[in-house]
């Protein structure tokens, strides 16, 4: 049997093991009458009564303060496609466990048994008052866009849809690493020609992402080619992406756009970047090249072709930009500081924290993202993502431009 | 401080230590990255394909066939009434850890936002597909009978009311073991005459449960006096049982269907059964006095007037008729045969057992119901709950009555 066989065989076998990744414990201890009474009837009146009151005060008697749903229809789940709700349930469970492991949030796991958008935002909402926080989870696109935005207006906690944002957040703090890295200039500089591959929800995140963070011009390619302003585009975010990439007005495809760049970013499919393209960008070039399971170069390839830092989204290669970098800090801090939403700030905070976690001198060809075992990752991005918050509470307090 | 408010003081205090009475831990152990890469991606694919192939493996991969949600909407919480789904969150917590610690079921709690029958159905049965079992909680009459009916017939779990169902199943044990005590006939020989007073959901569960049992004729009253066939009820219910109650046709009020009645239950307010009453039943009579937190009449009180068994819902007197002897080992024995349902039949058989598990000769005045901690209760429920549901089956196939 291949090594690649066996790990499949292993995986079933753990999960079959597990029946179900999560155990629910109760934290109060029920040995007796006593006991019984305290936990339950009769002496459980007591905090409801006072919710009742006060419903904040139900961060103080029950689990809402630490309690995250992870909720998918399992209509995008990994690279699968449309599994459906139930064959969803062992990512969310996976996801629940990453929530505990790394940043000690109770987290359950919940499927929806629906496709329509206003049935799973209804539903989502009506569930929503037992939480502190709503990861969404594997839901296709366009969908997850509205699904997620109309959540976020309803819902008084965080409602956040990883797939969207966790990724753009990890590139960008390679990127930043990798820059630093490189003696390139870094936040704030737009001094990069950064040029990412896949102009669809991931790749449009990244661009975003990396603007924010002003860390260069963003160059946006699909299969029709580099996105450029005046061109007509029938997709709304790619027409709006074209106002704000690629001010130098390449035009052409991903050839044309790589010349001389700083940076491939590819979120789009297996072998599309190679050597050669490589030789044409500028010296010490950064790849990112995170098509799931096949990048778009391998790393060896790559570095072959004088790549100065490459990442993919394997964990058995270097750089994995692993999503587990940063939901678990960024729930952290959003639970931590109790806020109502992860604001774009709190994003940005977070990429730059986990950059942070590894001392510029540290930095090596193979190192510009920190292990996400480290524990100082979930600490600094939690705490960055805690100041973010607060800062963008006090200026829109001093009515500063923020909604 | 009296001692009843320190008790609420301590409820309150324990309650804000806990900050939540669940913690959701991880069976899985991700302490590294090959770990991570079994219980995450890429291997938690493996179970995903698998039950994309066959939903039924969701039991084998997932929690679902250990997982039931404890749902609320906060509309009849505890004696307390309406006080919203945040407000009953402490006691759907408490719910969630006696499953934990009595049936080791893993067990959410959620609350509905909503007081809309349909959209508490649409909301419930569109996250249904994630668990084994939903245990409705604390919904207000008579909206919980039209909830827990569409979501039996919509969803192919067990899906189960306890405050419907429990008190019924456990009133019904009680009084078996109090006619064996008393010496008067059982089981099927409708023997005895059995009054309840309080004509409400409660009462009328009873009454069932009784009758299922065959422990006598019941005589139903309320504020309006005796029920009786050939009155006229606006209420469907309380029609439908006259037909089937009070087969000696008594007319008049409590008073005159107490004559000579071997059993009273009370499930309707503080101090409504006085020693005089007690004094013209049957000799020996039985007292179930379940009004919370005020019985109709004290033990102390019934003893003196004659009693021979009495039980309340309190904690703190003998024979509580409390609902942890039941709901823990018909989830568990629902769980472990996958029932799509709890019959009828598996509730009788809970019933049953949780008097069985008092041997005849161990049977005192103070003791016909059994301690919840007695970890017999659960053992023996579930095995007569799995065992009612396979004869159901088996007859079913078998051409036989029901559905």
């Amino acid at each position: 049997m291949s090594e690649k066989n066996n790990f499949k065989e292993l995986a079933l076998e753990k999960h079959a093991m597990w029946k179900g990744k999560l155990s629910i414990e109760s934290k109060a201890p029920i040995t007796n009458k006593e006991e019984l009474a305290l936990a339950y009837t009769p002496g459980v009146a007591e905090p409801c009564k006072e919710i009742q009151k006060d419903v904040e005060l139900a961060y103080k008697y029950t689990g809402k303060g630490n309690l995250v749903a992870v909720i998918t229809d399992g209509s995008a789940v990994l690279g699968l496609g449309n599994i459906g709700p139930a064959a969803g349930m062992p990512v969310m469970e996976g996801k629940c466990a990453l929530f505990k492991t790394f940043a000690d949030i109770d987290a359950i796991p919940i499927c929806v048994d629906s496709y329509d958008i206003e049935e799973i935002v209804d539903t989502i909402y009506r569930i929503s008052k037992s939480f502190g926080g709503i990861n969404l989870e594997d839901i296709s696109a366009p969908r997850c866009f509205e699904i997620e935005r109309r959540l976020i207006e309803m819902c008084d906690i965080p409602v956040f849809h990883d797939d969207q944002h966790g990724t753009a957040i990890i590139a960008g703090s390679g990127i930043i690493n990798a820059l630093k890295y490189t003696h390139r200039p870094g936040l704030g500089s737009f001094g990069n020609k950064i040029v990412i591959n896949g102009a669809g929800a991931a790749g449009i995140s990244i661009a975003r992402m990396i603007l924010k963070l002003g860390l260069g011009d963003v160059i946006l390619c699909d299969r029709e080619g580099v996105i450029y302003e005046g061109a007509i585009y029938n997709n709304s975010e790619q027409k709006k992406m074209a106002k704000v990439t690629n001010r130098s007005m390449i035009k052409g495809d991903l050839n044309d756009a790589l010349k001389d760049a700083d940076v491939f970013v590819g979120v789009s499919g297996p072998g599309l970047l190679s050597e050669e393209m490589i030789k044409t960008m500028a010296k010490d070039p950064i790849i990112f090249a995170m098509a799931n399971p096949e990048p778009e170069i391998y790393p060896d390839k790559a570095i072959n072709a004088g790549a100065a830092v490459v990442g993919t989204g394997r964990s058995d290669f270097p750089n994995q930009v692993n999503n587990v970098l940063a939901f678990p800090g960024i729930f952290r801090g959003a639970l931590n500081c109790r806020a109502d939403k992860i604001t774009e700030e709190m994003k940005e905070a977070a990429a730059i924290a986990i950059a942070e976690v590894i001392p510029e001198s540290e930095l090596r060809s193979d190192y510009v993202l920190p292990d996400p075992f480290n524990p100082e990752v979930v600490k600094k991005v939690a705490k960055a993502v805690e100041v973010a918050y607060i800062k963008g509470e006090e200026s829109q307090n001093l009515g500063g431009s923020r909604g």
